[in-house]
Protein backbone atom coordinates (compact mmCIF):
# COMPACT_ATOMS: atom_id res chain seq x y z
CA UNK A 1 0.00 0.00 0.00
CA UNK A 2 0.97 3.36 -1.18
CA UNK A 3 2.42 5.34 2.24
CA UNK A 4 -0.06 8.13 1.13
CA UNK A 5 -3.07 5.89 1.22
CA UNK A 6 -2.05 4.64 4.25
CA UNK A 7 -1.59 7.94 6.12
CA UNK A 8 -4.80 8.54 4.66
CA UNK A 9 -6.70 5.92 6.61
CA UNK A 10 -4.73 6.60 9.77
CA UNK A 11 -5.77 10.18 9.78
CA UNK A 12 -9.85 9.39 9.02
CA UNK A 13 -9.43 7.08 12.47
CA UNK A 14 -8.23 9.68 14.25
CA UNK A 15 -10.70 11.73 13.22
CA UNK A 16 -13.24 9.15 14.17
CA UNK A 17 -11.13 8.88 17.39
CA UNK A 18 -11.47 12.82 18.04
CA UNK A 19 -15.48 12.95 17.44
CA UNK A 20 -15.83 9.70 19.89
CA UNK A 21 -13.95 11.80 22.35
CA UNK A 22 -15.92 14.82 21.92
CA UNK A 23 -19.14 12.48 22.20
CA UNK A 24 -17.34 11.26 25.54
CA UNK A 25 -16.66 14.78 26.65
CA UNK A 26 -20.08 16.28 26.51
CA UNK A 27 -21.78 13.06 27.66
CA UNK A 28 -19.46 13.86 31.23
CA UNK A 29 -20.98 17.65 31.12
CA UNK A 30 -24.32 16.18 30.86
CA UNK A 31 -24.09 13.79 33.61
CA UNK A 32 -22.45 16.19 35.92
CA UNK A 33 -25.21 18.87 34.98
CA UNK A 34 -27.95 16.12 35.97
CA UNK A 35 -25.72 15.33 38.87
CA UNK A 36 -25.19 19.23 40.36
CA UNK A 37 -28.97 20.40 39.57
CA UNK A 38 -30.20 17.21 41.51
CA UNK A 39 -27.70 17.96 44.21
CA UNK A 40 -28.58 21.95 43.75
CA UNK A 41 -32.76 20.60 44.37
CA UNK A 42 -31.80 18.55 47.58
CA UNK A 43 -29.37 20.62 49.56
CA UNK A 44 -31.36 24.10 48.43
CA UNK A 45 -28.08 25.29 47.05
CA UNK A 46 -29.02 28.19 45.13
CA UNK A 47 -25.59 29.07 43.95
CA UNK A 48 -24.74 25.11 42.68
CA UNK A 49 -28.34 26.15 40.36
CA UNK A 50 -26.33 29.19 39.35
CA UNK A 51 -23.69 27.20 38.53
CA UNK A 52 -25.61 25.00 36.26
CA UNK A 53 -27.60 27.31 35.00
CA UNK A 54 -24.11 28.97 33.36
CA UNK A 55 -22.43 25.73 32.36
CA UNK A 56 -25.31 25.42 29.99
CA UNK A 57 -23.87 26.98 26.88
CA UNK A 58 -20.72 24.52 27.30
CA UNK A 59 -23.07 21.55 26.18
CA UNK A 60 -25.03 23.62 23.78
CA UNK A 61 -21.39 24.64 22.10
CA UNK A 62 -20.34 21.00 22.19
CA UNK A 63 -23.76 19.78 19.94
CA UNK A 64 -22.65 22.45 17.27
CA UNK A 65 -18.92 21.72 17.14
CA UNK A 66 -20.02 17.75 16.82
CA UNK A 67 -22.64 18.47 14.53
CA UNK A 68 -20.42 20.29 12.61
CA UNK A 69 -17.08 18.61 12.24
CA UNK A 70 -19.56 15.43 11.60
CA UNK A 71 -20.67 17.34 8.33
CA UNK A 72 -17.09 17.86 7.59
CA UNK A 73 -16.25 14.19 7.79
CA UNK A 74 -19.08 13.26 5.61
CA UNK A 75 -17.87 15.62 3.15
CA UNK A 76 -14.51 15.24 2.94
CA UNK A 77 -14.15 11.34 3.77
CA UNK A 78 -17.47 10.34 2.18
CA UNK A 79 -17.79 7.06 4.67
CA UNK A 80 -19.55 4.09 4.55
CA UNK A 81 -20.85 0.98 6.73
CA UNK A 82 -19.63 1.54 10.37
CA UNK A 83 -17.86 4.69 10.23
CA UNK A 84 -21.09 6.40 8.57
CA UNK A 85 -23.04 4.91 10.84
CA UNK A 86 -20.96 6.01 14.10
CA UNK A 87 -21.00 9.85 12.42
CA UNK A 88 -24.73 9.28 12.32
CA UNK A 89 -24.55 8.05 16.01
CA UNK A 90 -22.63 10.95 17.24
CA UNK A 91 -24.59 13.55 16.18
CA UNK A 92 -27.79 11.89 17.38
CA UNK A 93 -26.31 11.37 20.57
CA UNK A 94 -24.78 14.82 20.94
CA UNK A 95 -28.63 15.97 20.35
CA UNK A 96 -29.87 13.81 22.97
CA UNK A 97 -26.55 14.96 25.10
CA UNK A 98 -28.06 18.75 24.42
CA UNK A 99 -31.74 17.87 25.55
CA UNK A 100 -30.55 16.34 28.49
CA UNK A 101 -28.54 19.37 29.70
CA UNK A 102 -31.62 21.40 29.21
CA UNK A 103 -33.51 19.10 31.38
CA UNK A 104 -30.90 19.51 33.94
CA UNK A 105 -31.25 23.43 33.59
CA UNK A 106 -34.33 23.69 33.66
CA UNK A 107 -34.45 21.63 36.83
CA UNK A 108 -31.57 24.21 38.01
CA UNK A 109 -33.84 26.97 37.27
CA UNK A 110 -37.02 25.49 39.23
CA UNK A 111 -34.36 24.47 42.10
CA UNK A 112 -33.76 27.93 42.33
CA UNK A 113 -37.56 28.73 43.25
CA UNK A 114 -38.27 25.81 45.43
CA UNK A 115 -35.08 27.48 47.78
CA UNK A 116 -37.20 29.99 48.64
CA UNK A 117 -40.42 27.84 49.34
CA UNK A 118 -41.28 25.74 51.93
CA UNK A 119 -41.56 21.86 50.96
CA UNK A 120 -43.13 18.74 52.21
CA UNK A 121 -42.49 15.35 51.99
CA UNK A 122 -39.37 13.95 51.40
CA UNK A 123 -36.94 14.28 48.46
CA UNK A 124 -35.22 11.05 48.55
CA UNK A 125 -36.77 9.59 45.26
CA UNK A 126 -35.14 12.42 43.41
CA UNK A 127 -31.93 11.26 44.38
CA UNK A 128 -32.98 7.44 43.27
CA UNK A 129 -34.19 8.84 40.53
CA UNK A 130 -31.18 10.90 39.29
CA UNK A 131 -29.43 8.13 39.94
CA UNK A 132 -30.63 6.08 37.96
CA UNK A 133 -30.27 8.20 35.11
CA UNK A 134 -27.03 8.96 35.87
CA UNK A 135 -25.93 5.06 35.62
CA UNK A 136 -28.05 4.80 32.63
CA UNK A 137 -26.14 7.58 30.97
CA UNK A 138 -22.64 6.80 32.19
CA UNK A 139 -23.24 3.02 31.03
CA UNK A 140 -24.99 3.74 27.42
CA UNK A 141 -21.43 6.27 27.03
CA UNK A 142 -19.33 3.76 27.65
CA UNK A 143 -21.33 1.36 25.53
CA UNK A 144 -19.99 3.66 22.74
CA UNK A 145 -16.76 3.81 23.76
CA UNK A 146 -16.48 0.31 23.96
CA UNK A 147 -18.36 -0.40 20.41
CA UNK A 148 -20.64 -2.66 22.98
CA UNK A 149 -23.79 -3.36 21.62
CA UNK A 150 -24.72 -6.17 24.21
CA UNK A 151 -24.40 -3.64 27.22
CA UNK A 152 -26.37 -0.73 24.74
CA UNK A 153 -29.36 -3.32 24.79
CA UNK A 154 -29.05 -3.79 28.76
CA UNK A 155 -29.11 0.56 29.34
CA UNK A 156 -32.09 -0.19 26.68
CA UNK A 157 -33.79 -2.34 28.92
CA UNK A 158 -33.38 -0.28 32.29
CA UNK A 159 -35.61 2.33 32.22
CA UNK A 160 -38.18 0.88 33.60
CA UNK A 161 -37.50 1.49 37.67
CA UNK A 162 -36.92 5.09 36.52
CA UNK A 163 -40.73 5.44 35.27
CA UNK A 164 -41.80 3.58 38.49
CA UNK A 165 -40.24 5.86 40.66
CA UNK A 166 -41.29 8.79 38.55
CA UNK A 167 -45.08 7.33 38.79
CA UNK A 168 -44.31 7.20 42.63
CA UNK A 169 -43.71 10.74 42.71
CA UNK A 170 -46.38 11.62 41.07
CA UNK A 171 -48.76 10.06 43.36
CA UNK A 172 -47.39 11.53 46.46
CA UNK A 173 -46.77 14.72 44.82
CA UNK A 174 -50.83 14.85 44.14
CA UNK A 175 -51.52 14.17 47.17
CA UNK A 176 -49.50 16.45 49.29
CA UNK A 177 -51.17 19.24 46.79
CA UNK A 178 -54.59 17.91 47.92
CA UNK A 179 -53.73 17.76 51.73
CA UNK A 180 -52.87 21.91 51.95
CA UNK A 181 -52.83 24.19 48.91
CA UNK A 182 -49.87 25.79 50.41
CA UNK A 183 -48.20 23.11 49.09
CA UNK A 184 -49.33 23.78 45.52
CA UNK A 185 -46.64 25.39 44.18
CA UNK A 186 -43.56 23.85 45.21
CA UNK A 187 -45.32 20.66 44.55
CA UNK A 188 -46.37 21.86 40.48
CA UNK A 189 -42.58 22.70 40.37
CA UNK A 190 -41.40 19.05 41.90
CA UNK A 191 -43.75 17.85 39.26
CA UNK A 192 -41.40 19.23 36.69
CA UNK A 193 -38.92 18.21 37.83
CA UNK A 194 -39.62 14.53 38.05
CA UNK A 195 -41.13 14.75 34.81
CA UNK A 196 -37.38 16.56 33.78
CA UNK A 197 -35.00 13.57 35.23
CA UNK A 198 -37.76 10.81 33.38
CA UNK A 199 -37.22 12.31 30.13
CA UNK A 200 -33.44 12.36 31.18
CA UNK A 201 -33.86 8.51 31.43
CA UNK A 202 -35.63 8.28 27.77
CA UNK A 203 -32.81 10.18 26.50
CA UNK A 204 -30.58 7.71 27.98
CA UNK A 205 -31.97 5.05 26.36
CA UNK A 206 -32.03 6.74 23.43
CA UNK A 207 -28.66 6.97 23.40
CA UNK A 208 -28.04 3.54 24.04
CA UNK A 209 -30.28 2.73 21.11
CA UNK A 210 -28.18 4.94 18.96
CA UNK A 211 -25.14 2.93 20.28
CA UNK A 212 -26.62 -0.44 19.96
CA UNK A 213 -27.72 0.61 15.65
CA UNK A 214 -24.10 2.35 15.68
CA UNK A 215 -22.17 -1.27 16.25
CA UNK A 216 -24.56 -3.72 14.64
CA UNK A 217 -26.31 -1.66 12.09
CA UNK A 218 -29.89 -2.95 13.12
CA UNK A 219 -32.65 -0.83 15.00
CA UNK A 220 -33.68 -2.74 18.16
CA UNK A 221 -37.98 -2.72 18.73
CA UNK A 222 -40.11 0.15 18.55
CA UNK A 223 -41.60 -0.38 21.96
CA UNK A 224 -39.46 -0.64 25.08
CA UNK A 225 -40.28 -1.97 28.35
CA UNK A 226 -41.77 1.03 29.72
CA UNK A 227 -43.92 1.25 33.12
CA UNK A 228 -44.64 5.16 33.35
CA UNK A 229 -48.52 5.23 33.68
CA UNK A 230 -48.81 8.86 34.82
CA UNK A 231 -50.02 10.07 32.08
CA UNK A 232 -53.48 8.25 32.99
CA UNK A 233 -53.23 8.92 36.59
CA UNK A 234 -56.27 9.94 38.37
CA UNK A 235 -56.01 10.55 41.88
CA UNK A 236 -58.75 12.10 43.57
CA UNK A 237 -58.49 14.18 46.91
CA UNK A 238 -59.01 12.82 50.01
CA UNK A 239 -62.15 15.44 50.83
CA UNK A 240 -64.56 16.98 49.26
CA UNK B 1 -22.54 15.65 -21.19
CA UNK B 2 -23.21 11.85 -21.75
CA UNK B 3 -26.29 10.58 -20.93
CA UNK B 4 -25.39 8.38 -18.18
CA UNK B 5 -23.95 10.80 -16.55
CA UNK B 6 -27.03 12.90 -16.74
CA UNK B 7 -29.18 9.95 -15.70
CA UNK B 8 -27.77 9.55 -12.86
CA UNK B 9 -27.91 13.20 -11.83
CA UNK B 10 -31.64 13.15 -12.40
CA UNK B 11 -31.80 10.03 -10.58
CA UNK B 12 -29.78 11.76 -7.51
CA UNK B 13 -32.51 15.16 -7.95
CA UNK B 14 -35.92 12.53 -7.57
CA UNK B 15 -34.12 11.23 -4.40
CA UNK B 16 -34.08 13.94 -2.95
CA UNK B 17 -37.57 15.25 -4.00
CA UNK B 18 -38.87 11.73 -2.68
CA UNK B 19 -37.09 12.88 1.01
CA UNK B 20 -38.46 16.05 0.53
CA UNK B 21 -42.07 14.39 0.47
CA UNK B 22 -41.77 12.03 2.84
CA UNK B 23 -40.83 14.72 5.08
CA UNK B 24 -43.95 16.57 4.11
CA UNK B 25 -45.91 13.62 4.63
CA UNK B 26 -44.51 13.39 8.29
CA UNK B 27 -45.30 17.19 8.52
CA UNK B 28 -48.91 16.45 7.59
CA UNK B 29 -49.46 13.62 9.87
CA UNK B 30 -47.85 15.68 12.83
CA UNK B 31 -50.03 18.46 12.41
CA UNK B 32 -53.19 16.42 12.32
CA UNK B 33 -52.18 14.84 15.67
CA UNK B 34 -51.33 17.92 17.03
CA UNK B 35 -54.97 19.41 15.77
CA UNK B 36 -56.76 16.19 16.64
CA UNK B 37 -55.66 15.86 20.00
CA UNK B 38 -56.30 19.45 21.48
CA UNK B 39 -59.89 19.25 19.94
CA UNK B 40 -60.22 15.29 21.15
CA UNK B 41 -59.42 17.67 24.85
CA UNK B 42 -61.84 20.44 24.38
CA UNK B 43 -64.69 18.60 23.25
CA UNK B 44 -63.91 15.92 25.77
CA UNK B 45 -64.15 13.66 22.64
CA UNK B 46 -62.30 10.19 24.24
CA UNK B 47 -62.87 8.40 20.28
CA UNK B 48 -60.72 10.59 18.66
CA UNK B 49 -58.26 10.33 21.37
CA UNK B 50 -58.11 6.79 21.02
CA UNK B 51 -57.38 7.43 16.96
CA UNK B 52 -54.74 9.91 17.88
CA UNK B 53 -52.77 6.94 19.67
CA UNK B 54 -53.55 4.13 17.15
CA UNK B 55 -52.00 6.50 14.37
CA UNK B 56 -48.58 7.42 16.55
CA UNK B 57 -47.34 4.66 15.44
CA UNK B 58 -47.63 5.82 11.86
CA UNK B 59 -44.94 8.83 12.91
CA UNK B 60 -42.72 6.50 14.28
CA UNK B 61 -42.53 4.49 11.09
CA UNK B 62 -41.79 7.48 8.77
CA UNK B 63 -39.48 8.51 11.02
CA UNK B 64 -37.97 5.42 10.52
CA UNK B 65 -37.96 5.13 7.11
CA UNK B 66 -36.78 8.51 6.62
CA UNK B 67 -33.22 8.28 8.51
CA UNK B 68 -32.84 4.81 6.75
CA UNK B 69 -33.41 6.68 3.27
CA UNK B 70 -30.94 9.44 4.55
CA UNK B 71 -28.53 6.84 5.32
CA UNK B 72 -28.56 5.28 2.27
CA UNK B 73 -28.66 8.82 0.15
CA UNK B 74 -25.33 9.47 2.29
CA UNK B 75 -23.36 6.07 1.16
CA UNK B 76 -24.49 6.06 -2.46
CA UNK B 77 -24.18 9.27 -3.56
CA UNK B 78 -22.08 10.71 -1.19
CA UNK B 79 -23.19 14.13 -1.25
CA UNK B 80 -21.73 17.58 -0.55
CA UNK B 81 -22.57 20.99 -0.34
CA UNK B 82 -26.59 21.73 -0.33
CA UNK B 83 -27.44 18.31 -0.73
CA UNK B 84 -25.44 17.16 2.31
CA UNK B 85 -26.97 19.80 4.35
CA UNK B 86 -30.27 18.71 3.11
CA UNK B 87 -30.10 15.38 4.00
CA UNK B 88 -29.01 15.75 7.27
CA UNK B 89 -31.78 18.11 7.87
CA UNK B 90 -34.16 16.15 6.73
CA UNK B 91 -32.69 13.34 9.56
CA UNK B 92 -33.06 16.25 12.34
CA UNK B 93 -36.49 17.40 11.21
CA UNK B 94 -38.22 13.98 10.80
CA UNK B 95 -36.92 13.82 14.55
CA UNK B 96 -38.61 16.80 15.70
CA UNK B 97 -42.03 15.30 13.66
CA UNK B 98 -41.29 12.25 15.57
CA UNK B 99 -40.89 14.50 19.19
CA UNK B 100 -44.44 16.46 17.87
CA UNK B 101 -46.19 13.24 17.27
CA UNK B 102 -45.25 11.97 21.07
CA UNK B 103 -46.32 15.16 22.02
CA UNK B 104 -49.69 14.64 20.84
CA UNK B 105 -50.16 10.90 21.93
CA UNK B 106 -49.20 12.31 25.69
CA UNK B 107 -51.79 14.89 25.09
CA UNK B 108 -54.15 12.60 24.17
CA UNK B 109 -54.01 9.84 26.77
CA UNK B 110 -54.28 12.54 29.41
CA UNK B 111 -57.58 13.62 27.06
CA UNK B 112 -58.84 10.92 27.77
CA UNK B 113 -58.67 10.86 31.60
CA UNK B 114 -59.53 14.43 31.71
CA UNK B 115 -63.22 13.78 29.45
CA UNK B 116 -63.80 11.90 32.97
CA UNK B 117 -62.96 14.82 35.61
CA UNK B 118 -64.87 17.36 36.58
CA UNK B 119 -63.40 20.39 34.85
CA UNK B 120 -63.11 24.73 36.04
CA UNK B 121 -62.20 26.99 33.81
CA UNK B 122 -61.82 27.83 30.13
CA UNK B 123 -59.97 25.39 27.49
CA UNK B 124 -59.23 28.68 25.36
CA UNK B 125 -56.05 28.93 25.78
CA UNK B 126 -54.90 25.34 24.57
CA UNK B 127 -56.82 26.22 21.40
CA UNK B 128 -55.18 29.19 20.83
CA UNK B 129 -51.85 27.81 21.64
CA UNK B 130 -52.89 25.00 19.52
CA UNK B 131 -53.61 26.81 16.40
CA UNK B 132 -50.46 29.23 16.80
CA UNK B 133 -48.01 26.17 16.99
CA UNK B 134 -49.63 24.26 14.50
CA UNK B 135 -49.58 27.04 12.15
CA UNK B 136 -45.60 27.42 12.93
CA UNK B 137 -45.27 23.80 12.12
CA UNK B 138 -46.99 24.25 8.54
CA UNK B 139 -44.93 27.52 8.01
CA UNK B 140 -41.79 25.83 8.85
CA UNK B 141 -42.26 22.71 6.69
CA UNK B 142 -43.61 25.15 3.63
CA UNK B 143 -40.02 26.71 3.91
CA UNK B 144 -38.34 23.53 3.53
CA UNK B 145 -40.61 22.86 0.77
CA UNK B 146 -39.61 26.55 -1.09
CA UNK B 147 -36.34 26.55 -0.17
CA UNK B 148 -36.95 30.10 1.20
CA UNK B 149 -34.48 30.81 4.33
CA UNK B 150 -36.04 34.36 5.12
CA UNK B 151 -39.50 32.37 6.02
CA UNK B 152 -37.72 30.03 8.50
CA UNK B 153 -36.36 32.66 10.18
CA UNK B 154 -39.68 34.02 10.58
CA UNK B 155 -40.78 30.91 12.24
CA UNK B 156 -37.57 30.75 13.89
CA UNK B 157 -38.65 34.16 15.43
CA UNK B 158 -42.70 33.75 15.91
CA UNK B 159 -43.01 31.53 19.11
CA UNK B 160 -42.93 33.51 21.71
CA UNK B 161 -46.85 34.44 21.46
CA UNK B 162 -46.95 30.78 22.55
CA UNK B 163 -44.86 30.84 25.57
CA UNK B 164 -47.11 34.42 26.97
CA UNK B 165 -49.96 31.84 26.26
CA UNK B 166 -48.14 28.78 27.79
CA UNK B 167 -47.12 31.22 30.74
CA UNK B 168 -51.10 32.61 31.49
CA UNK B 169 -52.19 29.09 31.31
CA UNK B 170 -49.88 27.54 34.32
CA UNK B 171 -50.82 30.69 36.39
CA UNK B 172 -54.25 30.02 35.77
CA UNK B 173 -54.33 26.38 36.59
CA UNK B 174 -52.41 26.88 39.42
CA UNK B 175 -55.17 29.45 40.56
CA UNK B 176 -57.35 26.87 39.94
CA UNK B 177 -56.17 24.64 42.36
CA UNK B 178 -55.87 26.67 45.37
CA UNK B 179 -59.03 27.37 45.10
CA UNK B 180 -60.73 24.38 45.20
CA UNK B 181 -58.18 20.64 46.06
CA UNK B 182 -60.89 18.88 43.86
CA UNK B 183 -59.31 20.68 40.46
CA UNK B 184 -55.98 19.48 41.19
CA UNK B 185 -55.80 16.48 39.16
CA UNK B 186 -57.49 17.95 36.24
CA UNK B 187 -55.36 20.64 36.31
CA UNK B 188 -52.53 18.76 36.79
CA UNK B 189 -53.13 16.79 33.73
CA UNK B 190 -53.75 20.21 32.16
CA UNK B 191 -50.38 21.81 32.92
CA UNK B 192 -48.87 18.61 31.36
CA UNK B 193 -50.43 19.15 27.99
CA UNK B 194 -49.52 22.90 28.23
CA UNK B 195 -46.75 21.70 28.71
CA UNK B 196 -46.79 19.56 25.66
CA UNK B 197 -47.36 22.44 23.32
CA UNK B 198 -45.82 24.61 24.55
CA UNK B 199 -42.38 21.53 23.51
CA UNK B 200 -44.22 21.34 20.22
CA UNK B 201 -44.27 25.24 19.53
CA UNK B 202 -40.38 24.53 20.59
CA UNK B 203 -39.70 21.59 17.96
CA UNK B 204 -41.85 23.43 15.42
CA UNK B 205 -38.56 26.32 15.96
CA UNK B 206 -36.38 23.72 15.34
CA UNK B 207 -37.24 22.99 11.94
CA UNK B 208 -37.64 26.52 11.17
CA UNK B 209 -33.63 26.66 12.52
CA UNK B 210 -32.67 23.20 10.57
CA UNK B 211 -34.82 24.48 7.45
CA UNK B 212 -32.56 28.27 7.76
CA UNK B 213 -29.09 25.93 7.64
CA UNK B 214 -29.93 23.31 5.30
CA UNK B 215 -30.74 26.59 2.81
CA UNK B 216 -28.38 28.83 3.46
CA UNK B 217 -25.62 26.69 5.24
CA UNK B 218 -25.08 28.86 8.85
CA UNK B 219 -26.59 28.60 11.86
CA UNK B 220 -29.20 31.04 13.43
CA UNK B 221 -28.12 32.12 16.99
CA UNK B 222 -27.66 29.99 20.15
CA UNK B 223 -30.56 32.25 21.84
CA UNK B 224 -34.11 32.66 20.07
CA UNK B 225 -36.79 35.10 21.57
CA UNK B 226 -38.15 33.65 24.24
CA UNK B 227 -40.73 34.76 27.08
CA UNK B 228 -41.49 31.56 28.87
CA UNK B 229 -40.92 32.05 32.33
CA UNK B 230 -43.12 29.84 34.14
CA UNK B 231 -39.90 27.75 35.90
CA UNK B 232 -39.51 30.90 37.51
CA UNK B 233 -43.06 31.34 38.90
CA UNK B 234 -43.93 31.04 42.36
CA UNK B 235 -47.69 31.73 42.57
CA UNK B 236 -48.92 31.56 46.35
CA UNK B 237 -52.33 30.65 47.38
CA UNK B 238 -54.48 33.03 48.27
CA UNK B 239 -55.92 31.84 51.52
CA UNK B 240 -54.00 30.21 54.15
Amino acid sequence: MPQDSDHIVRSFDEDLKKLRDMIVRMGGLAEQQVADSTTALMRRDSNLAQEVLTRDSQIDQLEREIEAYSVRLLALRQPMGADLRFIIAAMKISHDLERIGDYARNGAKRSIVLASLPLTGSLNGFGRMARLVQENLTAAIDALVQDDAEAAKQVWGADEPVDDIYTGIFRELLTHMMEDPRNITAATHLLFVAKNLERIGDHATNIAETVHYAVLGDQLPDERPKSDSSAYTALRPHAD
